[in-house]
């Protein structure tokens, strides 16, 4: 800064005032000082004042996929948190991709952040332990950490899909379809966990013929409604693993005769505006996103008790499309 | 690291595997140096390569909150792009706050990123001036850049309401509700000037009390449709300023005996699947994204042509909300 004043021909508080934004600068000096820090390549840089705080003002929040409703209302509850504790949140999305979340976790950290939420997309977490034993405060969310000792905060996924497939055993289904993401991720491997115990708590076997994972794959969708409901002995209701596969199995049975009854895991917008209404396990990813955050806070604050790990419960909103019986068919 | 590699009595070689994750390092040694980097505080940091390269790898995107799904749309087209250029995206949300914008777009240069995408909040963008001097890109988004010569890359948002608001007039209407955002937003007072175009187009005078800007300020809404919609002469059709408006809007006229027809700025998740189907102005977030980061790349390039100002087309979709007439009011 002195350096640019001196180029520029002003004082330094000049300088500052125009790198600040403060009023009280004439155009013609503006633009003598913008021309100086144009021919000395100045940047602003925190590094100063991260030395004198040991803290920068900033957290990263890596999701799964910024654009998906389930990681915005996650953001915002984080984001607010943040705000509330006078802390920039900043984010990246790594597209169930474990390359790309590594790249960018430690993106985050070479840009001096003090803690970073995860919804992790890799099976090895193993390259934040560096970070972390260096002071990075870290908290896993939605899935656990693999191979690093690290708080997560997840929602009862085993137990909402269980509670979904007994409401609709309720309702006098036998034979209920589930449709699930790769079972390579924790949360649809325990959605299926808690398919299965339902099926089987009601005394019933599972019949894998209506199970079908991966079903978000191109084209996976269509045949597997085609096999569940189509063939010789179809199924009457649909459980379906996340709101992208209950939206996507929606614009398939919409005006469908005998369409089947249909609960989804993961509330969505509209969904109770849509005829019928759309019955859902609704998990709380501000919650998740809300309480993440707070835990990370109290680690920058120094609780260093061991790790947590927190499992927020979801809820059954009946609305319509779930309380068909299956006689209708 | 040198430092670390004499604490933990190892190489300098064997502390490079440990940070970057390599495998051949046994969990004893790897303890002694994450014990000697908690007790050395030493953390990664990138500014090595930044010399190196002279570019840091990272862009950042400011978009006005990453949980509406026209930023998230944004966001997603521009990680695309970034991702594309070996370049990670750092995203964060401005909640239309001004004081936040500039907080966080200064946050990101003083961690160095190479280039920044903005959706404006602020009313005042010259604080960005010092840092494009010193060799950041920049590129605004949605709405253009105050007091700052820079990039920009925007829809059509007059054109946009002016034919969706000429399809209601086609339709037979004559009193079209037109609910805004506040009009201190460059789009809503775009979107506004297109429906006093279309009104004044068809030989009719604009009658103040069919518009209500301000609508998503709290309990607004209600008060306008009953204004709108319950007084001595109605409105037979309604226009929506942006998608979050016209969720509102539904959420109020489903059900409702003669209801009025509506055709809502912004296209949104579903609009297909409602009864009836949402006629919108769809306009193109990801071909927005998609753009401004594509103009980034070819600035950080070496394109030092005059600022652009790049006006991206909408387009009307019919889906029956928008085509019933007056006639069965």
């Amino acid at each position: 800064m002195k350096d640019v004043a001196e180029q520029a021909g002003v004082g330094i508080k000049t300088v500052s005032r125009v790198v600040n934004g403060e009023p009280g600068v004439t155009p013609e000096t503006m633009a003598r000082v913008l021309t100086a820090i144009q021919d000395l390549g100045f940047r602003r840089n925190d590094s100063a004042r991260t030395l004198r705080t040991g803290r920068t003002g900033a957290i990263a929040l890596l999701v799964e996929q910024v654009a998906d409703p389930f990681s915005s209302a996650l953001t915002g509850a984080a984001e607010e948190v943040a705000s509330r504790h006078g802390t920039l949140l900043l984010t990246g999305s790594c597209r169930d991709d474990p390359h790309r979340e590594r790249e960018l976790a430690l993106a985050f950290c070479a840009r001096r952040v003090d803690g970073i939420i995860v919804v992790p997309a890799a099976a090895d977490h193993s390259y934040l332990a560096p970070e972390m034993a260096a002071g990075l405060a870290a908290v896993f969310v939605d899935r656990p950490p693999v191979d690093l000792e690290a708080d997560s905060v997840l929602a009862d996924n085993a137990g909402g899909a269980r509670r979904g497939v007994e409401h609709l055993l309720a309702g006098g289904h036998r034979r209920i379809g589930f449709l699930g993401d790769s079972e390579t991720f924790y949360t649809a491997a325990e959605r299926l966990r808690g398919y299965h115990e339902a099926v089987a708590g009601a005394g019933l076997t599972v019949d894998p013929r209506l199970v079908e994972m991966d079903a978000l794959k191109p084209g996976r969708i269509d045949l597997a409604l085609a096999r569940l409901l189509d063939g010789p002995a179809p199924a009457t209701a649909l459980f379906t693993g996340n709101n992208r596969l209950t939206v996507e199995v929606l614009r398939r049975i919409t005006g469908r005769p005998g369409r089947p009854a249909l609960v989804g895991f993961d509330d969505f917008e509209l969904a109770d505006l849509l005829t019928p209404g759309v019955t859902v396990i609704a998990q709380d990813p501000a919650g998740l996103g809300h309480t993440a955050a707070e835990l990370l806070f109290s680690r920058l604050a120094g609780d260093a008790s061991a790790p947590h790990r927190i499992v927020l419960p979801t809820r059954l909103i009946p609305r319509g499309s779930g309380e068909a019986g299956p006689a209708h068919r």
